[in-house]
């Protein structure tokens, strides 16, 4: 995927930059662990600093020296999960910040200008996104207001080495996933999203919708699994054809201790790290496994030392980039189904529902249950 | 100053690494900053994660990563100022952990076991440490004991190539000053600590009693002035021929968004940041003046990012050491006089008033004040 700030060799996983900082790390460190295009989000940047804070301060980029590819979502997630009451009408959607409450008016034009003014390199059309309960008649006006919000965006999009990607709704529901994916690429987008989906339905209802769009997105144009996430769903995404991903619970649960590992999620604050040697991950050549015992790991997160949370980040960060880098390898190779089938026969998945009780904890809490950032607020 | 981790050029100041690390950094970047020995403290790595923890993974150097110079103090201050309960004896202390109100007891000689357990390269005499508001009596009792204490660990002391530092006590009372000075001189250690002061009391009190007890301590020795400090404090403390530095205040301050420039603290929360494209302080060459402009660096305190009190400790180390390389040359190129004068003149002094209260507070609260480490647990 060729982007203003460089190429991104496909698939690729997109660390959450929320506000202008992926969690606790720095550009440099993010370079070398492999991360290749960061996310931001315009909801965030859009509440503090404020956009014309960044525009003026020579965009994003600038902003958290990172030089590297970014792609900003429109807010509209954000919107609709995180402020207080938004009130919503054809026009747009009028909501108060989570913060202090003021009142804000975001439009399908609007957020276009904002991340132009960002200097985003993949900007998104302004989406619906129903909770993942809501009937039928809820999700289909939702399609239907996503379509037409699409469309607005696609007029005012004014070309520039700016990406712009349309976003498919459609619930839980087939049919109006189809109909979503059809009304979407039929505006000619520089690259498709599948949004509303990982907002803690049940992982085979994810990968049925994932199922009954992908056939109605073009194969010549990057598609874009929106929220997901977990080593297990990237080696399964790809495998489905998807390109892109994001989420932030690789750095999210490297915050609370849980970092991966070829065999799974281990928890360092447990007993038994608390003289462990070695590191971590002993098949890991991040810094933190290559400077530091799970013992000092464990240390500093019983502490609940700053420097845990930046140590667990790079490791979490590095898995992520390794997984990636194997199945670029194996796709040239084609040899990525054994790889899948080696990975998951090895990786020890979370179980369903620790999985399901932790989305719905972590998506029911403001800043998504983030405990750190919950505890120094 | 010759270690067995390497010279220590002085004047020197130790950042602290209570717990096994410069809060929120790693190795590499102090030695960026030009940080040339750390102090580690014993009270804090006994009771986590447990000293004898610590020598089987290698030591102390191994266990953080950090391969230059370390002083450790002999965990007499954390004792008094942060365990609860201590009842004292000559044998020893007996405390509860101010963690989980375990019950534990040091002796003089324990003290110096522990120490050479964690392998620092300059370890410290067990002294009685009494508020600086305790009255005569109980100051001429915690100099006798100190006295006694100080014997039992130089009878104890092995030996090997750690050096040994005798702590100076005496509250503000210039003839328990001198008296413990002469007593712990007679007991000829590799260098000697002024202790018990910058504990609250007036600035000018405290400067009066360093310069009863230096004329007492031997110029070929190290000189140490435990708990200092600031920047001004410390060019001050150069000035009465101080050799050797410690304090938690730079990182502290940092974590709390007070930033040392030349012409004093600076408070990057202030709305007068929001848009200040330029560096916090345009003469420093730290890695967060080089990379970030002070807008930045507001906005991620206004958010409570966790690298906001990453780069700030940057920074502030920085300037630290900056200010240390500065007094080298100009002692060398004989000028320091000069020097210390153009810099007192820039530097704005924090008030007198605001720097007691805050002190006070710090002193009160467990974790030394540390808000972030207070949110954060």
């Amino acid at each position: 995927m060729t982007t203003g700030h460089g190429e991104v060799p496909t698939p690729a996983f997109m660390p959450v930059a929320s506000q202008g900082t992926v969690k606790a790390l720095i550009p440099e460190e993010l370079k070398e662990i492999g991360v290749t295009i960061i996310l931001g989000n315009t909801y965030h940047l859009y509440l503090r600093p404020g956009i014309n804070v960044i525009e003026k301060l020579g965009g994003l980029h600038r902003f958290m020296a990172w030089d590297g590819p970014i792609l900003t979502d429109s807010g509209g997630y954000q919107v609709f999960s995180l402020a207080r009451l938004c009130r919503l009408t054809d026009d747009g959607v009028t909501f108060r910040s989570h913060i202090d409450g003021s009142e804000h008016h975001l439009t399908p034009e609007l957020v276009i200008d904002l991340q132009q003014k960002l200097g985003a390199d993949i900007i998104m059309t302004l989406d619906e996104c129903p909770a993942v309960d809501a009937g039928m008649v809820k999700i289909r006006e939702a399609v239907d207001r996503t379509s037409r919000w699409a469309e607005r965006c696609r007029r005012h999009y004014l070309g520039s080495d700016q990406l712009l990607f349309g976003i498919v709704q459609g619930g839980t529901l087939s049919q109006l996933r189809q109909q979503s994916a059809k009304a979407i690429t039929s505006l000619d987008f520089h690259g498709y999203a599948i949004g509303g989906l990982s907002l803690g339905e049940a992982k085979d209802l994810t990968w049925s919708m994932v199922d009954e769009t992908i056939p109605f997105l073009p194969s010549d144009k990057p598609r874009y699994l929106m929220g997901v996430g977990s080593p297990e769903d990237i080696v399964e995404g790809v495998d489905k054809g998807i390109d892109l991903f994001d989420s932030a619970l690789p750095t999210r649960v490297a915050r609370n201790g849980a970092l991966f590992t070829m065999k799974g999620r281990v928890n360092i604050r447990k007993a038994v790290y608390k003289t462990k040697k070695v590191p971590v991950d002993a098949g890991c050549d991040c810094y933190t496994c290559r400077t530091f015992s799970a013992a000092y790991l464990h240390h500093l997160f019983k502490c609940e030392e700053l420097l845990a949370y930046r140590l667990a980040t790079i490791h979490n960060l590095r898995f992520i980039s390794r997984l990636i880098h194997h199945m670029h390898t194996t796709i040239r190779q084609d040899n990525f189904a054994e790889f899948k089938n080696e990975f998951l026969s090895q990786y020890q998945v979370t179980d369903e529902q620790v999985r399901l009780a932790q989305k719905r904890k972590w998506l029911s809490t403001p800043i998504y249950g983030d405990n750190i950032s919950k505890k120094v607020r």
